[in-house]
């Protein structure tokens, strides 16, 4: 799966989002949920845990940080712990625009074409979608 | 690209010996190789660096490991550091097939056909066969 969205932002400042713990917590996820960091250590070799939480339901998520190129790379990986035998390796690459924009390329690369459709059949597409309205009102603020 | 093999050792004993810097330094790589070892921190959220050295040439290969199961499961990253842009996302499955043998499967997702040739056309499936071949010894020892 592949995602691609420009921000109105500098790599740098689009990267710190995606990358500080403290400003995390305030984007990602959807709309209504609460977003609970274990830990989160965005540095190559490191990992990371978080719930995200909704109506009294808490839904876990982790994986490490393969590689970290500040503004410019994080190579991840993602396992959502309710199916915990999936795992997809995601990279994200952020293309600088000029102008104070930012293009973030999304890739998800998973095992089987099963794992990808039960991904898009999830809603996790609508989640990313309301994810990164956040990081926009995020980043204008 | 996946490899299965067959040990004449329990679960435990395979597992220790791909988790176990001290014995994993033992048997990895292709015979003639020497392996150095920066750090190999074999658990859920850790990470690894090692090198082969041959003939006064050094090559460095690097990732983190998601998931750590005690003789059952390790997901983990993989780069070649002469390709830092590409990544492997492996997974070694341990399987029991009782009488003191264990099937090991081996499975490496690249992102794409090139990369999987590229990895094919590298002779890293010798590589992997004289690794085992090596730990074969190993676990008789």
């Amino acid at each position: 799966m592949r995602i691609t969205r420009e921000f109105d932002a500098p790599p740098e400042k689009v990267f710190r989002a995606q990358s500080d713990p403290e400003l995390v917590v305030q984007w990602l996820g959807p709309r209504g949920y609460e977003m609970r960091i274990d830990h989160f250590d965005c540095r190559t070799g490191g990992s990371y845990r978080y719930t995200h939480v909704h109506e009294g339901n808490e839904f876990g998520f982790r994986g490490s940080f393969h590689e970290v190129r500040p503004a410019s790379l994080i190579v991840q990986t993602f396992t959502f712990e309710l199916e915990p035998d999936g795992v997809a390796l995601e990279r994200l690459v952020f293309e600088d625009l000029g102008d104070g924009r930012t293009r973030l390329v999304s890739t998800s690369l998973v095992d089987s074409f099963q794992a990808r459709d039960a991904f898009v059949a999830s809603g996790m597409e609508d989640g990313v979608r309301q994810s990164y309205e956040r990081l926009d009102e995020l980043l204008a603020a």
